[in-house]
């Protein structure tokens, strides 16, 4: 693939700075920022915005009633050129268990190639490069070619409370022809991988309560038992081999086209692997690594979380349960819609003369999928193959669940994962969260492509 | 009832010396004598003996290796007379949570009727409580009719651990004609009740375990989930209307007969009185108490005490749990027997395909039944009734169980239950235990019926 000069030169210039943009990153790393304790957000909001700026960014705060500040960036590209929007948080996991670090979380280490800290990568590591790959094409090429709308939100690591009703309510502000999404992804052994899209999700929670108190099990006979009423309602969703019993439950499941099965035979992939890094006994295999992934990525799923009623100790107690409750998510494949889904659950729970069962809603998000011929997807997968010399791993979706309807479908944004600095192993969310450094100057140099070609 | 001179000699005896009888009641209280904490037992045991040698009663410790001691008298009753097995512990259930109880648990107390400790009922008020009316009879009549074995052991509140094989070993040493077990009961308002056996219980865990740490539920489609697949199970071992499938579980089952249907329906019971004492919303009630009475006594059940498997906190945690276990107790009626279901269950598992689910065995006991003509029946329901001036319940079986099979079947002893200081409302095993003086001192005048009349 020829590489253009302005990228060469945009490249030259990122080689020189590895050590300057690497501190970038501690420096912001330093500063804790962990929403869901409410520490250090309104400092880290100021010194994203003061980096922003620093790079000629047109940057201000928006102010969130009750919540830390969205910082919001404007570039202006060439003229005529399309606009990229670009999501990052600024909000870190909490850092708890503390014991299981082996360095400071807020004190940034490099070892081995690596560099540890809470946010390196998640999300810190993704926004810096990014900055980094802005300012190498400033300060070689004088400007970039699209326009950027950048949003940095603080609250992403506690489920992004207010981000819905701020995107609602700046649709215009958010135009837009594509958008990147928060966090690249690679393998294990450091192949890239986009995404274009994710699964939804809608979590709920049966529960019932016959009583004041658990009972002596000799009243069993004539005692209702909460835990054997959950089990038969369960067997009424979901059949032994795994196929879901909820009337219309798969209407508007998405099959997989020709094409995506195509794109996925071109992806590394082990199921082996994959069980071995899981480590879990076996795995619902199909015979083929590409059935398994489609399987996978393609099957909706009711997944019992968790079922507690009773005694839970050691040992044994004679008690009928006076309460149970499971927890399920369910996973769903594009075209699902959440509130199609739970409507029908409902339905179902009544028609079966579960009536009784208390229905608890925990969460509810759409399924979103970007189209492989879509501009954002297309210079993505280029980007990534410039830079790497290699064709990344394309996925018409990852098996997760993200926010990201609210991009595709409320903005009307073809949204991709990928070109960042994310790799399986990198522990985000974990003690001891790194980001292998030369995935991050690689994810750098992916970068820069996409400043320059998007 | 005609009430023979000599029992009403002993009577009145018995109401000359109340509060010396109440005193040696507190005595015995006020050593603590904790199985599970091994408190107070050797020092407890040497009371009982003394208390027993004192009255006149041949008595030894018997040593248990490793364990605490039985207290073992005999007394030698009429010529030709028939032999009255007596079992009785000396240990108590521990007092926590202490900051329940109103007064020392180790210092009895005496308010509005009642004697409040550990143990004034469960078992020392009925150990003192027989104590008293031996008394009272060789006081007055110099001799008792029947002779008596009787065995006090100190470990019953932690499921007897030793006396399985001590019953074993004294198999001819504790030959008779029948058995009074340890406790008599009272209903909520005082009825005089009399049981004449016990369920059996099959307490097994299922458990499953498939990988060394919870998946994120992004896994699903591919992942083994072992709370589906132990709700699978459970959904083969009963139907949602409660019958039980594993295949010949009911072969043995005994119906009531319809004697036992006549007996039953002479009793005081109420299934709303019964409702509302266990603070529950609803009953599996039949159309009459005395049909709700029968489906209780006479049904075998498989119960779940216990559904634990992945996330139970508050919320939502997106996860294939790890691991899922059930605890289940199957309550046998007669003639069930414990091995038996338990092979059944077996085959049933492995005939439905579950040989991947652990099955863990925490107790098994055997039912046990004493026949309503059985002298020891016969003679408690006369005691009953002199004493009280009213014939008693008389229930065919507890819906509880017991270790009586150990009696019934190993040693070939009726045994019965009744004749005591128990009423529904002491609080055996919880916090403020008591026992209402008046019915304390009515138990002494039963017991001096059998000790006069067996």
């Amino acid at each position: 693939m020829n590489v253009p000069d302005s990228i060469k030169v945009a490249w030259a210039y990122a080689d020189k700075h590895k050590n300057q943009f690497v501190s970038e990153l501690e420096e912001v790393v330093k500063q804790p920022s962990i929403s869901a304790q409410n520490v250090g957000l309104k400092e880290c909001a100021e010194l994203v915005r003061k980096k922003m700026s620093e790079l000629g960014i047109k940057t201000r705060l928006i102010p969130i009633p009750e919540a830390p500040s969205i910082v919001y960036g404007e570039i202006s590209g060439e003229k005529n050129a399309k606009t990229l929007v670009i999501y990052n948080h600024y909000d870190v996991q909490p850092v708890e268990p503390l014991n299981e670090w082996k360095s400071d979380p807020f004190k940034p280490v490099i070892k081995n190639g690596r560099i540890y800290g809470r946010g390196v990568g998640d999300d810190k590591g993704e926004l810096i490069s990014r900055f980094n790959a802005v300012e190498s094409l400033l300060n070689t090429q004088g400007s970039i070619k699209p326009n950027v709308k950048w949003i940095v939100e603080g609250e992403e690591e506690v489920g992004s409370p207010h981000f819905h009703s701020f995107v609602i309510k700046n649709k215009s502000m958010l135009r837009g022809d594509g958008c990147l999404w928060e966090e690249g992804d690679r393998t294990a052994s450091g192949t890239s991988e986009i995404h274009l899209g994710v699964k939804g999700l809608l979590y709920v929670e049966y529960s019932l309560k016959v009583g004041a108190k658990d009972q002596h099990s000799m009243y069993g006979p004539i005692t209702p038992n909460p835990a054997w009423r959950l089990v038969n309602l369960l067997k009424t969703i979901r059949s032994e081999n795994g196929k879901i019993l909820i009337g219309g439950f798969n209407d508007d499941v998405a099959k997989p086209t020709p094409e995506e099965l195509r794109l996925m035979k071109r992806n590394e992939f082990s199921t082996e692997k994959l069980r071995k890094a899981l480590q879990i006994d076996y795995l619902l295999a199909e015979k083929s690594d590409a059935d398994t992934m489609t399987k996978l990525l393609y099957s909706p799923t009711a997944n019992i979380a968790g079922f507690g009623s009773g005694y839970l100790g050691q040992g044994s107690k004679t008690i009928v349960p006076k309460e149970a409750f499971v927890k399920m998510d369910f996973r769903l494949v594009a075209n699902m819609r959440a509130n199609d889904i739970l409507a029908k659950l409902r339905k179902h729970m009544e028609t079966h003369g579960f009536s009784d069962v208390k229905l608890t809603i925990h969460s509810k998000e759409d399924p979103a999928k970007t189209p492989l011929d879509s501009h954002i997807a297309q210079i993505m997968i280029e980007c990534s193959t410039m830079a790497e010399g290699k064709r990344p791993n394309v996925w018409p979706t990852i098996p997760g669940t993200g926010p990201l309807s609210l991009f595709t479908k409320t903005l009307g944004l073809p949204t991709a994962m990928g070109l960042g600095v994310n790799y399986a192993g990198a522990g985000f969310h974990a003690p001891n969260e790194h980001v292998v450094l030369d995935y991050y100057h690689r994810g750098i140099k992916q970068l820069i492509c996409l400043f320059s070609l998007f």
